[in-house]
């Protein structure tokens, strides 16, 4: 019996970018089994030393070569994480040489830089934005004006976590409309969100799946029963549909994919906090 | 007058990995002027052309040859975006081939399939985190038993959006609890924490920032006085300090920071989502 091959993510930083690109890596590699692990803030030559042989270590335990992903940019510490013996892998290593043949000047990145000064206008803009999704969640607060976006579905299909990535990743102010059994019976737009059509975006999610996700929130409910969650999903679609307001269905899709998508066809651009 | 140089994320996914990586490698240099965008969900021939012709474009504009971070694995279609006559810079691409010789087998990735297919029980655990920080916020609800970690710290801490970005990206249950002006009287744990000790995790910010954004919540309010502000600050680090509870000061870090410090701290092994 083999033991799985490890892995370890490697940052001067929060790891995030080492983890992200090394999720991507691994997944081009199907069927092979992998025990990754995440080593954050290694911003001197004592952690770089301590990684190294966290890592050797696992090398032995595991009878593999262990794999690293690194985004750490001070190449005085890459090179003792490298006497671990592991595969390395520098993230920014292949880039730097061309950007800097391509631009004419030197890098000036220093440890840890990579993962970004803290800038209190971009804080903010995240904080504000967050504030304004809790307090536009679910049609609780209906001040609309001031929304970038107005996410509009039945219950229970993604709407609080997307506007909450929204806000947090894009600074994007997005509010929520949840689509009650009594909108649905009226059958048109509900009239507050009429002088905001432009900014809707309707979700909508596969009603079988629907229906296990309510399931869990309230067993054996009425809310949850596969016929409910076919009937409201079967009327806010043709809702969608006869209002003109685009739709996406969350039923494959991450929240990532979901928010990336949205603010494509908005045509809101944001950049990645 | 020159104008900025057009940098380009193109990805045949949400174009998440690109921008990070791609953000990373240009904050290595200082001082040059980017003009950045984002290509999302480029995953034909069609829409490769089409991006070919916007990155071209750009760069005719600016005068100057276009940068792209290029996260699309089909080669076909990165052939295709280098038509554009971009520096290209294929973020998989220099580490697939040690990959699969380190592996032994050939890499089994498809078009869109770097960024995951989705899965169900990855968005359950992020669903019910964020639904658990929701409802765990604030001291509102106060049945902790099941929170994986409980932030405390006064009112604009950063609590909320630290909570709820390890809800959505880890999958941690964080509540969170704000030492009131009468917690801060009584002088010690307030008495509903106190079972949940080991929990804890403090967070600090500096008094006069703290100040800055209570003034834009609140202006002009005593809750945003600086004096207030600084006394609140005061009591509560010496709190953490006589309890014993481990605390990071948030003024110069980004949400991702503290809370990949915090896990780190905890002990808290999970993956990003």
């Amino acid at each position: 019996m083999s033991l799985a091959r490890p892995v370890f993510y490697v940052s001067d930083g929060t790891g995030i970018t080492a983890e992200t690109i090394g999720h991507s890596l691994l997944t081009q590699f199907d069927g092979v089994d992998f025990d990754s692990r995440r080593l954050a803030f290694v911003d001197d030559a004592d952690k770089a030393r301590r990684a190294a042989e966290t890592i050797r270590q696992a090398g032995e335990r595991a009878g593999a070569r262990p794999l690293v992903i690194n985004t750490i940019v001070d190449s005085h510490l890459s090179a003792l994480l490298a006497e671990s013996g592991a595969l390395m892998m520098d993230v920014f290593a292949p880039f730097i040489g061309p950007m800097e043949r391509e631009l004419g000047i030197a890098r000036t990145g220093r440890v840890g830089r990579a993962h970004g000064l803290v800038d209190f206008q971009a804080y903010e803009n995240r904080i504000n934005a967050t504030n304004y999704a809790l307090t536009h969640d679910d049609g609780v607060d209906v001040r609309y004006e001031d929304a970038d976006v107005i996410l509009v579905g039945v219950s229970r299909s993604g709407k609080t976590p997307t506007c909450l990535y929204m806000a947090l990743h894009y600074g994007v102010r997005a509010a929520n409309y949840p689509l009650t059994p009594d909108d649905l019976d009226y059958g048109e737009l509900p009239k507050r969100l009429k002088p905001f059509r432009r900014k809707l975006y309707g979700l909508t999610i596969d009603p079988d799946r629907l229906a296990q996700i309510r399931q869990v929130r309230r067993p054996g409910s009425s809310y949850a029963r596969p016929e409910q969650c076919r009937k409201e999903v079967a009327v806010a679609e043709s809702l969608f549909r006869s209002e003109g307001i685009p739709v996406l269905n969350i039923t494959h899709s991450s929240i990532e994919e979901i928010a990336s998508k949205m603010l494509s066809a908005l045509g809101i651009e944001r950049h990645l906090y």
